[in-house]
């Protein structure tokens, strides 16, 4: 950024021209911009456009966060830090906008993230395709017996089958009314309404915008063993996908949020007790093993939430 | 509202008990609580709980916009005031809680409102009811020709019995499948699964609470003549519901959103060029009929648009 | 909930009226309405009104989480489970209402939290009053050195005040100037001009409306030992009073958000690394410890963590 | 936009690459990125970043509104037709990031808008400079005895003089004290503390960044007369700004939302009445000067509502 200060108009409006500031750009994800990556049996991902990167991040952060940018601290360790102390507002300072494609029955669980941008396809006026999403491999298991909302067990191969040709029956013959009440010049019932006859399985595409805080949050929750196990395909995509587009964050991501682990009250109590009198439990290896990436603060903070000295 | 100071404690802390309030209530919409107004065939709409009512609203604005609550000023010309000018965040402070039967496409358009709470029935824990909607009567009309949002025209008697025979089918087949793949102790495939078989006219339920301006704006979209029909009955019956809960503020509504209309800057110029010569054009008549309901601001604002002195 | 099927009729639309039902009510909750709760020197919190209490937030989860919702489960341990799994959507089914005075640099980092409603005293219609907030105590503090957003060390009683009456001084000759602006039939300048040379200290009030999934989020952040001193007594007030809103609600957090602790991807295995060799670790006694208030899938979770079998 | 399909792959995931797309950039507004364009005093509004342009406005349009997208309507009509008929979700899929240098009294009205992504200065971290707003010109005025939010009526020179001499007496001891507080090796209050005593008037930065959707409604809301004339002097530049942007949204926001006008159903009535036996009030004239800009539908729509022929 050189600054030059020079005087300038636009519209009628004077203006100093300081700073020759470019958009920021994210050279690896404008390589891969608008390629599509399968998920399910004919959903996609594709990245469209995007604001901000890594360094805008650093940037909002150290306009909002000066402590935790003192001087020496690399733009890698700061992102951890926010993203470790929840400080989630620059993270707000980036936007990503996706096309996907995916079945009804997913894009009725995304779509309860409301902090995002959406337009969808609309069956009200365009016809929609003969394409709706059948289980396949891990995803055909049978209803867990201990989980009320998971799959657990295997079917044989015939049992699997058996299902498929049943279910492919269903959305097969809607597609077949479908098509037929739609029909120009047949019955051409209204499209709004014909389309409630189709399953949940159809696909649909929407064009979904989201800043990069929620878009963590949003992976957080369907990346998780409890969310359904279509949705997460989706979710593990995009999660590959942003590595592209600030990959200290996703490291910072896994760190933090993904492998990281939460004990109640009464379990850091617990674990505080049985603890108190084993010596040397923290060794200098296990520290060292820390240290290669975590600051000393934080590997004071451990040690005191373990109540050792 | 008796303003004794006396002084009191709660949960180890000091307060002090100017007045006695107790919380706002409708007695009318209190009335109503829980009963459940049919729509659509399976569909109903049921009030479970609020907050706040007319008066909670004219006491935010008179705390907000003190320029509009002169003295004198009755609340239900303040109310006026605000919905005409669009001062929405007093009519933020009431809130209002919905249990809503509906069809999934019909939760699809719903879902769209972000600005709203839900809880959803989840049929990833929970089997679905053999419960699907069926058009009927104005509902199953042809593809508008003119407008590809719409519908228009009419069937026959026999048009109509054939094209509900044929929808029916198909959901009557995909929900004797869905039985035979849900049975415990048969398939028992996951639930999960098997539903994405079911149609879109699938009857889901939800809890929608909402605060009452960002129901205002729903209404306003969803009873809209390029809503779709089905939508439509659900905002209309909200719409006469809330009557029951603050009357004044659905009048202003009617006045105010509903009946209003709004031309562009060209028609407002073209307006007024037509109308420059015309003497008397808006009378003593026409002025008095104004004056029923609309203060000499607005009166005065009406002729300055229109340009007349 | 007496199950009496009646038919009955509002504005033209008939219902059927299946459920005798109440609003939703806290009673505890409702014998402190209104109370004014002091906070730093002119402040307070008052509860004005709210919508719903624990059942409502049961009632919700029942219809959204099936799973976690088993016959038998009491609701504290429902509650318990929805807290500590983030299944914050029935959270979001109650609201509450406060009026609040605060000072306004306070006002200023509260509004941050966008999920709510507001309606702030105008300064543009109305006059200030001559109040404003002066550190007492713990507050008066010097910088600290090792942390740039804290505070550390003492002053000495002349040292504090000193700082007070300087600080005293340039508040009270600014409501003087102020007061002498707007006084009308003086210099009456336009009150939204003659507050700009007010402090950030003077006091403001606002009706503020909230969620509670979206309160608990803000008393997280705003509770924490980060958060300035002053912002920090109004989150501790409003915490203390909505135990008699939902005092399991609040047990809960205590137990899995306030008390709880998170280590990262690599603190967890260096603590499992260290703990790999030790028998006996946990032993029936901690066991039972956590058996008061975990349940077991809790406790397999916990062993689990810690890669104890 | 060439269909080259060939496969690719990132990340370990295989990816088709249909079509070579690039981010869509508006040249123009490239060109003035990072330029401080002056408001008030010491203020500035500068353009830091931006997603999309007109083109993903049509796009996202093309996607959920079919109908409104018939072959042959070009993107500037499209862009018009979904501006009237408040089809706001496509606005949305724009997305831009300023950085505002603004007084902390014009601050706490911006903030208002929740739907926006902040990071701001931080004085809790970070000194405040000397910089704080003085009124000037237009600005100096006093309050308005008809309405209570505005300012009406001049000063003389003396007595423009005069004010200013006291509120900046006020300031200027504000910041002398301020400075004398937080000085390191002096008093050393935290500073948290300390910038209490500033004044409103003084000057923050902040990132802000809104989809275009909710900076049009901003602007509508800052941009009109009754709101604070400071705060309108940023909406106007940002507005003249975005020209450089999306100039087709710019012109129908102008013809549709600030300049039109919008009757009540009474003021309807009076019109539809007064109008009722005038001949040729809108000639062939008035219709061709529509024409230029208006489409037939929407002739068709302005006599309608008229209950003209």
């Amino acid at each position: 950024m050189t600054s030059i200060i020079t005087h300038a108009e636009f519209n009628g409006m004077p203006a100093s021209r300081e700073h020759e500031i470019k958009r920021a750009t994210a050279p690896e994800l404008d390589s891969i911009l608008g390629w599509a990556f399968p998920v399910l049996d004919h959903g996609f991902v594709r990245i469209i456009d995007y604001m901000g990167n890594q360094d805008a991040i650093v940037q909002a952060a150290r306009v909002s966060y000066g402590a935790g940018t003192k001087t020496g601290r690399d733009s890698r360790s700061l992102l951890r830090y926010l993203l470790r102390h929840m400080h989630t507002s620059p993270f707000e300072m980036c936007e990503i906008k996706l096309h996907v494609k995916l079945p009804i029955f997913v894009a009725r669980q995304w779509i309860r993230h409301r902090t995002a941008n959406v337009n969808e396809y609309s069956a009200r006026y365009s016809l929609l395709s003969r394409e709706f999403h059948m289980p396949e491999g891990d995803e055909l298991a049978p209803q867990s017996s201990d989980n009320k909302q998971g799959r657990s067990g295997d079917y044989t191969e015939t049992e699997q089958a058996e299902i498929l040709r049943v279910m492919e029956g269903v959305c097969d013959a809607a597609f077949n009314v479908y098509e037929e009440l739609v029909e120009e010049g047949g019955i051409s019932l209204a499209r709004e309404s014909a389309r409630a006859i189709l399953p949940l399985s159809t696909y649909t595409e929407w064009y979904w915008k989201v800043d990069l805080h929620n878009l963590l949050h949003f992976l957080k929750l369907r990346m998780h063993a409890h969310a359904q196990l279509e949705i997460r395909l989706y979710a593990e995509t995009i999660y590959k996908l942003i590595s592209a587009w600030v990959p200290d964050v996703v490291d910072a991501y896994d760190e933090y949020i993904l492998g990281a682990h939460t004990f109640s009250a009464r379990e850091m109590s617990v674990l505080q007790y049985a603890l108190r009198d084993i010596p040397n439990l923290i060794d200098g290896n296990n520290i060292a093993h820390l240290r290669e990436t975590h600051s000393d603060r934080e590997i004071a903070a451990f040690l005191d939430a373990l109540k050792w000295k």
